[in-house]
């Protein structure tokens, strides 16, 4: 019989001291729940991803004197167990980092495996990756036990002759501990699932698994730390929130510490909008605090996007944290501040109302000086949208309130948005969110809290950027759920899920049919590409999905786009 | 005897079809020499790096057919081999992408080659890569000279068994063919040079280098194809234009195509200030007019940013395709405006007058308006950027010029700018220049020129953003050399060459010494970290250095940094 915890923490990067606490607490935790071995995430002393402070020499220094101090923490729970995970360096001079596992016990390193498959810390431009070593699989003889334990990716296996898996199963371990830190996506719960349940059976033993949870930058991690048998998984620990679950392993079967049964898993995880809602709500908490902002400012258009991201910053923050502003021009109508009141109201923040009627006219007149013509089309646009984003960069400035961008992913995909205007924050909440389905998750916000938190003025009046008279967005872009359509199966293409995709491949098929959809395509196709430079400079967007129309797979902005203008509609079979 | 022509053309990153026109231009002239081989460069057909782009079916189904095109192009000159670089598609379906070599001949390919080290097309988030498959070296028999061929970095050797160098070296082939892509950066040419001659001297026998040239994005190509024996480097081709230079092998030397023989290259390359300015005015052109611009648009200061980077948009574009905007506020000195015309004179470029006290002052009343308080302090420096940035883009917009933005490297790295101000625009070109440099090329500049391009005047003067009464840069920040040495050993570090380096760290141990040394390191330090927000946004910085404090190495942004303020200065040793 063997108990261990598994503790999922909301570890803060680059916080080494803060860190070895936050760890030193939860093994108390576990020893008193009589755990003989605790098991934390993947790059637990340093938070994941730690990605370029891993080229600083000051920080790995650093780095070494945090992993003395966690080892020497140990000495606390004498018979306990840590399982960490931490960056070391190779012991020659000038040696490549290693992405190691260690256990450590009464102060002394008992193990310590690094990690075979090559390393990626997301450094743009280069990639600090340690090459394949000959290797030796880490097993440890614990309690009558044989615990072997792998890093993250290494349960996928790969790398040829130098696979840790397969070097592991031939040691054949009784049981396997995993140390993750697993970015959540749409999706990816299920077959992370599936690959434990497939290699529990390989091995022939019980598996559990140690995952991050918590906002990083424009990723989150889930936690949901889980255990599984040949036969499937048998305990989930709690999605988006720290815990630390004990569990004991008694003949390959797992029980509460208690001895008590584990109840089975529902057969579906989160409902979509419920994950979405989840997860956009701990990444804009922690990285609104981590970025060292008690509050954010959002300017509130009366339109759906800008109400959604006032009523995910309000969970995620509190209400006395949130500041709208209404920021109504010439082309504004009634309505959109009538809306922001009443949206105010319903969440309980307080709203500016700020015209920037004045700034447009001096603008304009300035203009009409310079050029002898009066400031019209684009540029009166995008003058009203710039505006706004420099008296919101104004509150920002003078209540120390982060900014938060608005956008969503249909708008970032095709570009439209205006640079320094509307793209202005230092978060884009719900970049990675669809048109329709920011929709869906301005309605299930509604259905969840059982009241109109979000007016329904708002969700069901045609979209519009209001810069021009009685403007719509689908004056100019085709209607949400077709553009939607042609993104999802351009953008996310192969990542897709089976289900979504073959609905995708659908619509799409549909589009293509349709009088003039195979233009459309063409022309979506176009707008995606030309649109490169403006993803450059937008803010971080909220990662929910792997690739995303925000900043995530990096096209070249000065390339020859004219010659492609014509879309393949085979490209979306893959 | 083997006459062979290096083509380092200005391939355009997804102009398939204008690439093979380019490919057969050369390969008519490189015929027309008498050669038997033309050497086009890596990834040739696609333009180098094409990034994302390999991630869309629909581009690869073109790059397909372009290949089939350019294959059968080479019938136009029957007796020529014709080494290309493309991407190919492993056979099975699916199949991993590979960064191949392929000689074509006569509408036959004859060899194809794939480069078996991981490719890295600068996919930030992902990366797509060839995994190594079983290794072939590739040879082919030409006029009785055993002709051996290599992908850029395989000359680098690595991948343990999988080595392509050691397998092509193995062949004892009589002479060797390296196709390249390799991005030009500061002291990447010399040791360029010495592996090649090592790579020749352990092989036994010349070989000879293609690379591109251009600008692609962030990243300029310099050509300078070259040519060794295991003595030396006995011929280099034109550095950043475009040549089809072709040469003779007899007899293990290499002699020009009329059998004269080749002059010794200088003793030293370009020096330091030469290659910034070509490598910029380069860059800077082939960015504008690839993002389809004829012109661009700068906000001049009258500092000597904006002036160092209208003097060099003039030499890339031409005095009628650069427009200055002079933008005084109340704080503006009067020799700003006058600096700017004496500028703006010199370069023959149009200057508009377009102050911005008025936008300065509504905003000031709205602001009083709602706070009841005057703006003032940050704030009001950050409204002067903002209403500067705000209406360039309308000049932007009207003139359909590119806006530059003019920051320099050393202000990047400590967040020293406004973002959606001074920041805006769609290329940063001199923001991988500290500004020790970039007054050093100023000077350079004028010298070059022969005449006061920039007046001194401009170069003279204290620095000052110009946001508030008598402000100067020293008010803020250490003096530019002292942030300077800073900076270049915290982000360049190891990457600095042997005699940069002993310099840089001659400096810092000054720094060090100095009354209060150390708490500036700290305090520099500190603002890079927390600066790393700022630098996601920013236009796209033209990269001389392979890290650079721009948009190169990659920080998080919402971490912490607060444990981590004191520098331990054994950090620069490494």
């Amino acid at each position: 019989m063997l108990t261990f915890s598994l503790a999922q923490l909301n570890f803060i990067v680059g916080d080494l001291s803060g860190n070895v606490v936050r760890m030193e607490d939860a093994a108390r935790k576990a020893a008193g729940d009589g755990a003989r071995i605790v098991v934390f995430t993947e790059q637990a002393l340093t938070g994941y991803p730690p990605e370029g402070l891993l080229g600083e020499s000051v920080f790995l220094s650093r780095v070494d004197a945090a992993l003395l101090k966690l080892c020497d923490a140990s000495r606390a729970t004498p018979h306990l167990y840590w399982v960490v995970g931490a960056p070391t360096r190779r012991k020659r001079v000038g040696g490549a980092l290693e992405n190691s596992l260690l256990v450590l016990k009464d102060g002394k390193i008992l193990l310590q495996h690094a990690k075979r498959l090559s390393l990626d810390f997301g450094v743009s431009g280069e990639r600090i990756s340690s090459e394949p070593k000959p290797s030796t699989a880490a097993c440890l003889e614990i309690d009558g036990t044989r615990v072997g334990f792998l890093i993250g990716g290494e349960v996928w296996g790969g790398a040829g002759k130098a696979d840790p898996f397969a070097k592991l199963a031939a040691e054949k371990p009784d049981f396997v501990i995993v140390i993750d830190a697993s970015p959540s996506f749409v999706s990816t719960r299920k077959p992370r699932h599936a690959r434990i349940v497939e290699a529990s059976r390989q091995i022939g033993c019980p598996m559990a698994v140690a995952n991050q949870v918590g906002g990083h930058d424009q990723l989150v991690f889930d936690g949901a730390s889980f255990a599984a048998t040949p036969e499937g998984v048998v305990f989930e620990a709690p999605r988006f929130e720290e815990s630390v679950s004990t569990l004991c392993l008694r003949e390959g079967a797992f029980l509460h510490a208690d001895g008590a049964a584990i109840a089975p898993l529902p057969a579906f995880g989160l409902p979509f909008m419920e994950f979405c809602r989840r997860q956009i709500v701990l990444g804009l908490r922690d990285y609104v605090r981590r970025c060292s902002f008690g509050k954010v400012v959002v300017g509130s258009s009366g339109g759906l996007d800008s109400a959604l991201v006032l009523a995910l910053a309000v969970e995620a923050l509190g209400p006395k944290n949130v500041i709208a502003v209404t920021l109504p021009s010439r082309f504004s109508s009634a309505g959109s501040v009538d809306d922001s009141v009443a949206l105010c109201r319903n969440l309980g923040i307080k709203l500016f109302e700020h015209p920037i009627h004045d700034i447009v006219m001096i603008c304009e007149h300035g203009f009409g000086t310079t050029f002898g013509e009066p400031l019209g089309g684009l540029a009166l646009e995008n003058l009203q949208a710039r505006a706004r984003g420099m008296v919101l960069m104004e509150y920002s400035n003078q209540l120390g309130a982060m900014l938060l961008s608005t956008g969503n992913k249909s708008e970032i995909s095709v570009g439209f948005c205006t640079l320094y205007g509307d793209t202005n924050g230092g978060l884009a909440p719900i970049g990675d969110l669809y048109k329709t389905e920011a929709i869906r998750l301005a309605r299930y916000i509604n259905e969840y809290a059982g009241c109109e938190r979000i007016p329904n003025a708002i969700i069901d009046k045609p979209p519009s950027a209001e810069l021009a008279p009685n403007q719509k967005d689908s004056d100019r872009l085709p209607p949400y759920p077709a553009l939607d359509t042609i993104l999802k199966a351009m953008i996310e293409g192969e990542h897709l899920c089976a289900e979504d995709r073959a609905e995708v491949m659908a619509a799409l098929a549909e589009q293509e049919k349709a009088k003039g959809g195979m233009a459309l395509i063409a022309r979506v196709q176009r707008m995606v590409w030309k649109s490169e430079f403006k993803r450059r400079q937008l803010a971080p967007v909220l990662r929910l999905r792997p690739l995303l129309g925000g900043n995530g797979r990096r096209l070249p902005i000065a390339a020859e786009y004219d010659h492609m203008s014509i879309a393949i509609p085979a490209m979306y079979g893959g």
